[in-house]
């Protein structure tokens, strides 16, 4: 898939097909997560690759909104340094999300609103949280593109030269 | 470009060649920022374009390593509500530079150390801050990738099942 249609038509999904992810595409997300960019290439984002169905399960009890953490084949975690920005966690996980899409792979972002409970399931030791989690899984239907809320148009997101 | 040739190659960079920036290709950037995901899908960024030389050099005065965005012929800010993530900025972003590296152009975040100075120059009402500035431009030479410090190995950045 070529970059630009990868980035246009990435949909942030959260059902997945019962079906594993195979061990090179897998490869390819994490390479993507490690090269993103970061702030004094700093390098501070961490991984953690859950598969197993009982600590996939455990980890959705750590979030909101994160029941669908247990039907995605695959959890992968990006743990920080306390301090350590978000905005390079965001940039490492978009990196790993579309390098899934452009194999066929669905993902989503879930926050662990209850850190503790998530650093405790996953082992991380002291000094860290657990930024996001992104579940990846290959989508249910032909179409995975959810039918939600629409882009805010470009004209009402950019100003031109001032605000 | 295949997508994830582009998310590898990618690398922040903060030369750029004296060449303006097309206005498609800028399109293409803008829409890649558009169509990011974000928490809730709030759609928190919102995008200040500079092209204007006099600006660009003023902005650069509000970041302690922003000089480069005197040199850059595009420089776009992303803008958050106060209290919205950084970890969308940062989706944000590196959609807007995957787009732009996939048509050519170089990229490199920003960080507004002032961030009261940005606001001004951008003329951002009450209630935003500047998550980022983004520099978009020509590499100067046929191999735009700097050779800086690597990236850590997979194997140090990732830990399967538990950390």
């Amino acid at each position: 898939m070529d970059a630009y249609t990868c980035i246009r038509t990435k949909r942030d999904t959260r059902a997945y097909q019962d079906k594993p992810i195979p061990e090179q595409s897998l490869q390819r997300i994490l390479q993507a997560g490690r090269m993103a960019g970061s702030a004094k290439n700093r390098q501070p984002c961490r991984f953690v690759v859950l598969q197993d169905a009982s600590k996939k399960k455990e980890l959705a009890t750590c979030g909101q909104f994160a029941q669908h953490i247990g039907s995605a084949p695959v959890a992968v975690a990006i743990v920080l340094p306390q301090g350590a920005r978000e905005f390079d966690a965001g940039r490492c996980a978009q990196n790993m999300m579309l390098a899934a899409w452009a194999e066929g792979i669905i993902s989503c972002p879930i926050t662990m609103h209850d850190n503790a409970c998530a650093l405790r399931v996953l082992g991380v030791p002291q000094g860290y949280r657990v930024s996001i989690v992104l579940a990846f899984g290959y989508p249910p239907s032909s179409d995975p593109r959810p039918k939600g809320t629409p882009r805010i148009p470009l004209e009402e997101l950019v100003h031109w030269g001032n605000w």
